[in-house]
């Protein structure tokens, strides 16, 4: 089996936190400057492994293998959450450049070829893991022509130019070239910790429903309007909310998710009834059936609200991500490798979050392994991952690697 | 009794709605230059009345009758919402003017002295009813040096200095200078209109509570965090907001109302679970017996969902503005008129909304008038009320104050 070299993956992973380091996480949201200038960093190092890089149309950095052997892809991302942390993605990357390397110096791998690809914009400045999806053909030129920054509005073609891609081609999936595709990441989440585990094996990526939903009512004072004539929308989405949250655990399955990020009302002034409210409802499983379960719950206690009144409520879907079931195979083989490296410490669990892995696994068989965060914390500069299983996991990842690609 | 001229009261109410005309109402807010204006033209129309007019330190305007029989205080505000009615606080301030001029045209009523104030900023830009506070003792130079927009964080002393009120001294009440106040106002509500109604008797000026209710939990990410392990501030914000509206029906009075016409979660976005949500409840009554009543439950939930926890919730006391009576004899002096000019067409009713009165009514007794709000919309530009009912509702006042002026 190949050995991965710890000292040099970590002096990677520290080198690259340098573009756009925020205390002790990293600022880099794709096109940044940072971005950019991390994105050629990753080619050269690269180079250095062997590989032939090139950095495509959309900001996808792909590090072909000039090996002839069995292929696998491996990646993940390098852009970031603003003011992020330094593993989310990036490690994951790393790991693959790092195999890649492993399975050049083991003379018994030498041939077996890694490609390593580093997916444009996973963390969704500009839409919807547009890096991913571009690579496997979801989205086209339309797509991308339309694509503005969420925050600023701003034209991703415009930033394409900036980044001096603006004649780059897109790289695009050949068929036949790769057996499969793996991905590492950190898990973002604290079940690895809580339970005492180093290894995730992830057997499916959750599939999302996002839902707006929004109550009008009837804008009034707050002083002169009697209780039994108002049309409160806060009071509705407040009624309507209870109810989902009293009946969701009910259809809920071993790890179904579902939350409220988003709610407001309007006009918003404390002696003003809300004539007006909304929130965003998403919910997550890695089973389609108890998505539609919760789907047709949610559509039932909508038209109950809205016909009971006295404010309608009106709900539509946003979007609808299916879950996605990760290669059997691959899983056995991350397995049987985290049993040589970490006997009892591993585990198999979906993935809560999304990831490139969702969008390669339609084209490819796919799999994903997780490292534990510590304190479940992700999605902020204090995220962070012990050394010692960072440098773990990339071994196991490494041994897994070599599994699949030795397999018949 | 004193014959008022509605055609002369109506031209004076359409005059003073030029300055700062918004569509079919006005934007007028206090201090701003078309408010300064009105009030040089309210100054003006005093004078051609006979009155002596003053502009104060805080911008109070008093047109001071130079009668020297017994005097009433009467008057309201000329200043506006943001794009707000043409009637709001205004006509209150003309029909003082209006009483003013017809007690002075008629020969029985012609001594009695009538004092017509336009109180600062009652729409509360720069604090909350800082005029008629300032009038009575309540507030100081402190208080006004402190006060900046409600908008823009600007300084309420430059706004009185490009007035030209930088060195104006404020009016202050004298002792036993007034058997006490009068005001008259739209009802902002439905209950006239609704019930048949032209003339409101006041009984009180309801008193209004309000609180701040922070809920803290864990900021997380809505995909990795499992439902048994969160701390969500948004749904603890929802269930308690759900049992204040379950208990307090119970508690209430005939006419308690509570709001909560602000909310927020943090930091509000789709895939985040909420680390922190906020609300407003304000509450009010009549009774100081049920807003103690309702303060009590409060604390009491607070307390309970602290305790039982995932979320800690903290609950600040914002204001406690205690309900103010208004004086019988007035009351009566207003029924009896009105039941001269509009028999069976008037009803005593508590006001649910904030006036000057109930500044002027800790210190004088103190009564109140209201006339039909058209489908009882206030605090917008499409605010009315008929013709006929403001020449009514005039009429009427000014025979109350006969009434009370020449009592013994």
């Amino acid at each position: 089996m190949p050995r991965i070299n710890g000292e040099r993956l970590l002096a990677d992973l520290r080198r690259i936190a340098d573009f756009g380091r925020y205390q002790s996480g990293v600022h880099r949201p794709h096109l940044s400057p940072q971005d950019v200038e991390s994105r050629h960093w990753l080619m050269a190092r690269m180079r250095e492994a062997g590989l032939d890089p090139v950095i495509d149309g959309v900001g996808n950095v792909i590090g072909r293998s000039t090996r002839s052997g069995p292929r696998l892809l491996m990646g993940s991302h390098t852009d970031t959450q603003p003011r992020g942390g330094w593993l989310d993605g990036v490690m994951g990357v790393i790991y693959g450049l790092e195999v890649a390397r492993a399975m050049a110096e083991d003379p018994e791998t030498k041939d077996l070829a890694i490609d390593v690809a580093s997916w444009a914009d996973e963390e969704g400045h500009w839409g919807s893991m547009i890096g991913s999806k571009s690579f496997t053909g979801r989205i086209g030129e339309a797509e991308i022509d339309a694509a503005r920054h969420r925050e600023d509005g701003s034209k991703m073609r415009d930033a394409l130019a900036a980044a001096g891609l603006a004649d780059a081609p897109r790289v695009q999936l050949e068929d036949g070239r790769y057996r499969g595709y793996l991905e590492a990441h950190i898990e973002q989440g604290g079940l690895l910790e809580t339970s005492d585990k180093r290894i995730g094996i992830v057997t499916a990526i959750v599939g999302i429903y996002v839902y707006r939903l929004t109550f009008s009512g009837i804008q009034n004072h707050a002083g002169t309007t009697p209780m039994p004539i108002r049309k409160d929308a806060g009071v509705a989405m407040m009624k309507l909310y209870n109810e989902v949250m009293e009946t969701f655990p009910n259809l809920s399955g071993p790890r179904s998710v579902w939350t409220v990020g988003k709610m407001s009302v309007e006009p918003g002034a404390p002696a003003i009834i809300p004539g007006k409210a909304e929130m965003i409802l998403q919910f997550r499983d890695a089973d389609k059936a108890v998505l539609d379960r919760f789907e047709a719950a949610l559509l039932e206690i909508v038209a109950a609200h809205d016909k009971r009144g006295p404010c309608t409520v009106d709900c539509v879907n946003l979007s609808r991500t299916m879950p996605t079931v990760m290669d059997d195979r691959f899983l056995d083989a991350i397995e049987d490798s985290a049993a040589d490296h970490a006997p009892d410490k591993h585990v198999r669990m979906p993935s809560g979050a999304g990831h490139d892995a969702q969008i390669l696994g339609l084209k490819l068989p796919a799999a994903m392994m997780f490292v534990p965060s510590i304190g479940g914390i992700s999605h902020h500069f204090t995220e962070n991952t012990a050394d010692a299983d960072i440098v773990l996991g990339c071994q196991v990842f490494a041994d897994a690697t070599a599994r699949i690609l030795k397999g018949n």
